[in-house]
């Protein structure tokens, strides 16, 4: 099977996952269960649940217990692209080629289906309780550190109130780190901390998650810059519109694009220190290697 | 000790302990977190922290796995707050006589300090793992159905989707049920429960935490209508602009007074068959009639 078909089977596997645990519309919440899980079905690449469960097998995992927090990532990453597109913030208008949720379902919607999702990503997260594993408290804990004040929802923050501001190369690292970064190292911790990898691997695979989300977001600069409007479902030069300063107004694009290429490296010369699972450890690599040339 | 310096001195301990775990503002957090925690300390009756400690005494509780879960209650009703006055949804200027959120610090801030006081409530409520109490998983699992689509959140989006609409009986006792009294059934039983409370008490506490949650929803509507804007820090007759339908638009306001005595009377009436602390059954017996007689 080629890495392309690899991927395909694994982000396919993923999406079964998680739309298993989107919750059933009700009789007198239909329409916030149907807000919720517009947004979640709206696509995307599901990489932070691809890379938890490749992680959760890299350690030997072959259980359910990470299937709920794969689902629960995928909420949680949802949300915070539901409400980052509200008009009070970023005001965009699609996302994934698709209306943004607010667009489809109105203001106050998309503000209580963004609410709904948080919520519902932690109740996702604890119904791994019933599969009796013992590393279930490590790994809530991760997600919690990871996903808010001091991790995703810390960066997004410190991005809205400082759009249009001279920032410093120390707030721009932190930033990138925490906005972008944090839901993808959290992903790749939560799915060894499952498996019952240990502290020094766990400080590996944060390295590993570092690393691959700094290359992440300054891919994701690069194409909002000079990307292609329609393989990104989206309008490009957004942040150049919106006065941002990014790591490619900052360092250029040669630098930009020659940073992605040592950042994932490094990361593949770190993965090559752990784990015990060859095959997963050959698809992390060309995944690795993917997200330096894809074009969404 | 008179009741009113009881509830004060236990309003006092509350506050104490939800102050204690707030979040310090770092170096790139402090807008967020001091955002956080000014919708925090802006005050109010503390009423669910107040009520979690008590029925988690009433069952003899007399450690400290509940101080987390308290906080966590409060910071999580405090971000329903924020998000429900916000210009999209309620749009209201004051609550509890200060600014509200977005007012003092705009509107991307304010569903941001939500988002943020969401996410901090259950990395709050994960600290009593450190107890080592065998409870907090069956707590974190009340807290969790309590608070999101199935409880709070719900009653919210239908309150909010269905304002100015004609509603029947059963959609307007799901918002009752959900919207309020969620939060208060669930501060009851996630006390009970960390106590070590049984499957049969906790349905009971189940019972009591409907009956009062729906007797202060209709006081909150009654004061709305009739209170004392100096009293209760905001604006009266706020529903009735907004054409919201309410239990005493409905049901006129004196049987709307009358159904708050007798639901409190049934509450106490439960209360006398639990919990093995004669102190707290007296104090929450006094509380559930307070309720009834409040001006703010």
């Amino acid at each position: 099977m080629s890495f392309k078909e690899l991927l395909q089977e694994k982000t396919r596997e993923a999406d079964e996952i998680i739309c298993s645990f989107l919750p059933k519309p009700g009789i007198f919440d239909n329409m916030l269960v149907e807000a919720m899980n517009y947004s979640v079905k709206a696509g995307g690449k599901r990489l932070r649940p691809v890379l938890m469960m490749s992680f959760y097998r890299l350690f030997g995992g072959n259980g359910d217990v990470v299937k709920p927090f794969m689902a629960a990532m995928e909420m949680l990453h949802t949300y915070s692209l539901v409400h980052d597109d509200l008009p009070a913030i970023d005001n965009d208008d699609y996302r994934r080629g698709m209306p943004t949720t607010h667009k489809k379902y109105g203001e106050s919607l998309a503000i209580l289906a963004g609410d709904g999702l948080l919520h519902q990503s932690y109740e996702t997260a604890l119904k791994a309780f019933e599969s009796g594993s013992e590393n279930v408290v490590r790994a809530l804990k991760i997600f919690s550190d990871k996903t808010g004040i001091n991790g995703m929802l810390g960066g997004q923050t410190a991005d809205v109130i400082n759009t249009g501001k001279t920032i410093d190369d120390r707030l721009m690292y932190y930033i990138y780190e925490n906005k972008t970064g944090a839901l993808i190292e959290g992903s790749m911790m939560i799915g060894a901390t499952l498996a019952g990898a240990g502290d020094d691997d766990i400080d590996t695979v944060m390295g590993i998650g570092s690393k691959i989300g700094l290359a992440f977001q300054i891919k994701d600069d690069l194409l909002d810059i000079y990307g292609d409007e329609k393989a990104l479902g989206k309008p490009v030069n957004s942040d150049n519109r919106n006065d941002k300063k990014t790591y490619v107004t900052v360092n250029g694009p040669e630098k930009s694009e020659a940073d992605i290429i040592n950042l994932t490296r490094e990361a593949g010369e770190l993965l090559g220190t752990i784990g015990n699972n060859e095959d997963e450890k050959n698809f992390l690599r060309q995944l690795f290697d993917y997200l330096t040339s894809r074009k969404n």
